[in-house]
């Protein structure tokens, strides 16, 4: 039985994560509908940057009961030529073709006792050597995301999944963390035990703002470059990811979003998306290589919040439900043993 | 008679213009005064990161009957060695001591008539040649802004000259902009006529948005790593392009504070703040070296909007204000002809 990479099978399943996703959080929701947009990006000429070309279906759900802004977004994308900066472990495959899939999706709810959410799943392949011939104009057919299966004449040379998800919340419920966590660690432990806490370390790793010395929320699970377990099991391991999201998320959001609030409270979240910002446009990677690569900016940016404010040394009052969102849940912390 | 560097002098004179500034802009407010937040940054053990030390005396204006945000910080920060990225025109300086004196502004207006103006003005220097000995304690006195005359034993090997300032309106008007640059203009001329259209080009090319393809605003001037008429007379420009910001803003302020809005307007100005944000966390060179070297992040991002939104793919319906903004005035323009 071959255990070679089937691009197919991995668009089928994300376009179909996204389905599902979409409708159970407009289930959640109860008012709002996510509205689509298709899109697809020419490659530009070769004069005019890196050769990029994809497309996408971004789905957006906007001013709803309960989300006040949710995003979720397939995309592939392919290039001409990996940048050294996207191979950090793998320096022997730049310069070669490749194409990304994946699905991408922040969650902004609008009652600050519900948390943010955040989830990704991915796919990458590089399609070919370095400095390949000019493909035939065929190869570039986008716009109906023809990813076909690769041949035996251009079998990918290598391959890695990633993905993973992270919760941030603006008031902090253990019960909360340790249920986004345990079902994280459900996910994984079929694969193996070692898996969730090497995931969850590097969730807490990467979701760290150096410039503020503080972890964005009470983390999860991240992975990358992953391809260990061969690709029927690596594919696996990330479908148990992405089908982990829903029912990680869904719970939590059900048991908040009817919680009273007030003005105070309201002022709290927006400032603390101020946090989200600042990580996502200062430090995340996949942010910045897709704005300095010349990727969709909306597509992007969908990620940001629909309402943020900053205020200048803003520090809670001790012994408030603000302090203690700082000194107990946003730092690094065992939510699963 | 000498035409040597003169850090004291540069230091009262940023200090008299951030009083001057702030009391400019208190008096066009009409409610709100300016608080003062005079901080230091003591050099961290050499094991732990770059080697910055520091002070500054941050004056912010919260919720004023004019002004939503405004910040006004002088800072001066010392590093051992000087990164290469800062030395890009000079790279001989790369590890050099250095010291850096500056005022930074960014005011946002309450009305979404008023348009965003942002200024600096810095003096850069080196203090010595690379790896030098050890510094006494007593180098490192930066509580009191100590900073002394250089004497003949440490001579300051190289420095210059930087700053400028440019606007950001949320709706065009042309005379606004003719006042601006004209303004600018102005006080550029007696240094030279060549100098306007120079600065005002580089800071149309530094205040370009690339992943949005557009301009922050309609710009001004702005100039960098400039010593070429001596100390005296580019201390002398230093100050021309310092006085003038607020002769240049103020009149636009009490021009526009009054005008009738509405909430269109407002969510408009919500939404144009959302570029500022991208520009300053993802391009703006001074922002993103303060945060990656370990500078003050709370004075750093006191140039953040008090408010933001961010909308999906949102485009203004052709012949709208919104729209004329785009077409007419995000683009650069001779305004000062």
């Amino acid at each position: 039985m071959s255990d070679a990479p089937d691009l197919a099978a991995v668009k089928a399943y994300l376009l179909d994560l996204q389905d599902r996703i979409c409708a159970g959080l407009a289930a959640e929701d109860g008012r709002a509908a996510f509205a689509t947009d298709e899109w697809t990006r020419e490659k530009p000429a070769a004069s005019a940057g890196p050769a990029l070309g994809g497309g996408g279906r971004t789905r957006i759900l906007a001013d709803g009961a309960v989300f006040e802004k949710a995003g979720v977004a397939f995309s592939h994308v392919t290039g001409a030529a990996l940048p050294p900066s996207a191979t950090a472990h793998r320096p022997e495959l730049a310069g070669r073709p490749w194409v990304a899939l994946g699905v991408s999706l922040v969650i902004h709810p609008r009652n600050p006792r519900v948390p943010t959410s955040h989830a990704n799943v991915r796919f990458f392949s590089t399609t070919g050597p370095a400095e390949p011939t000019p493909p035939a104009s065929s190869d570039l057919r986008h716009s109906d995301f023809d990813i076909r299966n690769s041949g035996a004449s251009e079998a990918p040379a290598t391959w890695w999944f990633g993905g993973g998800f992270d919760l941030t919340p603006y008031y902090g419920y253990e019960e909360d963390c340790v249920h986004w966590h345990h079902t994280a660690r459900a996910a994984l432990d079929p694969f193996g035990p070692e898996l969730y806490p090497r995931f969850k370390k590097t969730c807490d790793d990467y979701f760290f703002l150096k410039h503020r010395g503080e972890p964005r929320g009470i983390g999860g699970v991240f992975f990358d470059d992953f391809s260990a377990l061969g690709f029927d099991r690596s594919f696996a391991l990330l479908r148990a990811v992405g089908d982990a999201y829903l029912p990680a998320y869904r719970p939590i959001v059900a048991r908040r979003k009817n919680t009273a609030t007030n003005d105070a409270e309201r002022d709290w979240q927006l400032y603390r998306r101020g946090r989200y910002v600042e990580f996502n446009l200062v430090q995340d990677r996949g942010t910045l290589f897709g704005l300095q690569s010349g990727g969709r900016t909306e597509s992007i940016l969908m990620s940001l919040p629909p309402l943020v404010r900053w205020d200048y040394a803003r520090v809670p009052a001790a012994g408030t439900e603000e302090h203690r969102l700082h000194a107990d849940f946003l730092r690094p912390r065992d939510w699963a043993s």
